[in-house]
């Protein structure tokens, strides 16, 4: 508790003495008005204690967030735990056609995967960067996509006004809800995640993008990106403190934007190897910085999101033990969302189909480890022992005909077999069996369906907005 | 609590109404005068609740374990967490001379990387069994070897009277310590292992390995091998019920030799494969029944003894994974020894030499992961964080130039360069990279010091021992 106090001493310090950068002219307004003092002149805003306190207490502990399927309500904070594909890779991979530029084909597979994994809860940002549509109207083509192949509670980015407005009114559509219904706060299908620009700034599009959400009452995550040594100091507490000035300030805007918007607290604090320069996740740093960021949500009793994320260039032993270990820290520190979880390779710079389908196996798994266990008469077994005694094994008990079948989790990828069975089959690794299972998953999808009307409308804003001409992109 | 008491119960009741068969007529006479109720003209031994609450009572909650290294005792309970390299496989393999049977080639070589990873605590059994060793003085040779090319923790296998004499006797030489000592109870280099024969047996071998180390007051780790679904009942909880209570009719009776006498409550309970008939590890059921095991262990205050192993065939992801979700169950269950921790695959049929390296950085990572967080003011940052202030970077604050290169941990085999410069180098997969190394590391090693004067008892009494023939094989 003495630490977790520290932290949250040494952030208000931060907020208090040096002050934050919000590079918009709207947000500097906003937080004005709501009592913070903006430096003259300047975009830095300082924030007393008294003020962080009363507006982090606005932010609601638990909040729904909504799939496409009616009937699925995501439960944000508590004990739900929620799991997303990899986001923002510009690059995807699969063993057999090798590495290469992210593209629209590729982005709706990992779409489809993301439907077909019962694992999976959330669609993040693009799995990989559909980069054969021009980065004006990216966000129309890859959003219908996102909101027709999946059913999966759906991610919008916050990259300026016309992307995050665009993408709430896809998601209004979709959700079946008028333009006021929206605009009252209503529920719909959507949520965004803003990353500050470290350190200490939080900058122009994502600020737009957090006002826009949360006008509407719809969910911000708020995730500093904080990579220590390199944006954040090189101690992992140091990195930690950073990373919760920024992300209390972030909220602290949301909530003066309007109170009670829901929010989640980030933590995204990998380190830079030194020796190459590049940023390294899975690491024991990086298991200490998810434990402990965990315990700073709690400390402001708001829904934590976390990563499970690895630096490995393949899908091999090393990336399924880094992404083990991220998933250990973001797990052990109660992570209610867990974005990353599944496909990512290279620290985030690719998208692999086989890591994907091998990180749902691990999902899977987690996900069956924590259920809770049967601690009933019938499950201790009393009766089964005394049957079998001394000696003797237990396939032929009552109690075990009776059970067998449904006893034990069912892996989707893991090769149980022997080693001679195993061998006769051809010795296949494990990834090499993930390539399989990954391409035999995409050509078995089947399209969610969708209310004609509601897939029209969509169509019809679309392409009204792509004759427009989209987004501005001279940023 | 009310679900650790309701296993404790019914392990209770299984000792109260239905028994342990005890395969050894001293094992009998011990429990009986101990006050056991021994059915007349059977093996079979019931325990009153009040016996087992009292003798369970007598084991210590902690103790040390010596190795070879005078400096260094380690301690088992409390928050202590030990590593030991896979033990007992039959096999042996690498990726470039394929699988075989153990020989003492390869045991010595795994020996040799035991001694050179710091991350290792204990050498277990056999990490793969010398065949080309005769049975008979198999246990002579392994243990000259175990005692002289590692310092680390040694264990000696409990497999009747005679290899569990010469292993302490082995580790009293070894140890530099008068017979007169060891039999008054002096602690020495050398801890042993037992597993009972399940389901509610303890077999002769065992009893008598058990009964000579406790009179000495060696420790004596007590590990059921209740596989759910074969040897135990089909439900996780119902084989954790009887391990359970096998584990505590085995500490009752060493207890019942001594009072006392250190020991480790072992638990060991994956489950059978049901469409192949293989035992299958790190599962999720394993993942709970280590977790749940842990807490039985704390109930009677003792150490606790969990395992990392995996079902996988090859030292890929699946290896990884598999492993991973193993450590993970024995460290948030708080396991004090972790058996099996490098090198094990294929459900422990198999020592590789590509695991043991790819383990060994897991255990480094948890390892690290586990060490205690700084927290002071300096490591909170504050002044650096005033110093970079908003936008740049940390590459050049005088906070990272002081610390960036002892700042994070460096990995041994993880490869972190970024995509283009692995792929340059040639794209090698992690198990290519840890082929490499392991050989490496035992091309480097150098065997430790040993007084000339114990080196010569050591071999003289094995050479003598040899001559007479070693031990019995006729089991």
């Amino acid at each position: 508790a003495d630490q977790v106090e520290a932290i949250h001493d040494t952030s208000c310090r931060v907020l208090e003495e040096i002050g934050i950068s919000f590079l918009d002219e709207r947000a500097l307004e906003t937080l004005k008005k709501a009592g913070a003092d903006v430096e003259p002149g300047s975009d830095v805003v300082r924030f007393s204690r008294g003020m962080v306190e009363e507006f982090m207490s606005y932010a609601p502990s638990q909040f729904e967030g909504l799939a496409r399927d009616s009937g699925t309500n995501y439960k944000f904070g508590g004990d739900s735990v929620l799991f997303g594909a990899v986001s923002s890779a510009p690059f995807c991979s699969d063993i057999k056609k090798g590495r290469r530029d992210g593209n629209s084909t590729d982005y709706r597979n990992f779409l489809k995967l993301t439907e077909t994994m019962n694992c999976i809860d959330f669609a993040g940002g693009y799995a990989c960067e559909p980069m054969d549509w021009h980065a004006s109207v990216r966000h129309l083509h890859a959003l219908y996509d996102k909101f027709t192949l999946t059913t999966k509670m759906p991610h919008i980015y916050s990259l300026g006004y016309e992307r995050v407005t665009d993408g709430i009114e896809i998601a209004r559509i979709a959700s079946g809800l008028k333009s006021q219904e929206v605009a009252e706060g209503q529920p719909c299908y959507v949520y965004t995640n803003i990353n500050s620009s470290s350190p200490l700034r939080h900058d122009k599009f994502m600020l737009i993008g957090m006002r826009e959400m949360a006008l509407r009452n719809l969910p911000v995550i708020v995730t500093p990106f904080t990579m220590a040594g390199a944006m954040a100091p090189v101690t992992t507490m140091g990195a930690v403190t950073l990373q919760n000035a920024e992300a209390l300030a972030g909220i602290v805007y949301i909530q003066a934007v309007r109170r009670g918007a829901p929010v989640v607290y980030g933590g995204f604090t990998p380190n830079v190897h030194m020796k190459s320069g590049a940023p390294a996740f899975g690491t024991p740093e990086y298991v200490q910085s998810s434990m402990v960021s965990g315990q700073m949500a709690r400390r402001y009793k708001l829904p934590y999101r976390s990563s499970a994320t690895c630096t490995s260039n393949a899908a091999d032993s090393q990336g399924a033990y880094e992404t083990m270990f991220s998933l250990w820290g973001a797990m052990d520190g109660h992570a209610n969302m867990i974005y990353h979880a599944a496909g990512w390779l290279e620290g985030g710079l690719c998208a692999s189909f086989e890591k994907f389908i091998i990180d749902c196996e691990q999902l899977f798994t987690a996900q069956q480890a924590l259920k809770e266990i049967d601690f009933s008469d019938d499950a201790l077994a009393f009766d089964a022992i005394k049957e079998v005694g001394q000696g003797g094994h237990y396939f032929g008990a009552a109690h075990t005909r009776e059970r067998y079948e449904t006893a034990f989790w069912e892996p989707i990828l893991s090769d149980w077999r022997n080693y001679e069975n195993w061998s006769d089959g051809g010795s296949k690794l494990t990834h090499e069996r993930a390539h399989k299972l990954a391409f035999e998953l995409i050509d078995s999808y089947e399209k969610p369906k969708i209310d004609p009307a509601i897939d029209e409308e969509l169509k019809a804003f679309v392409e009204r907005r792509v004759r427009e001409g989209g987004a501005p992109t001279d940023f």
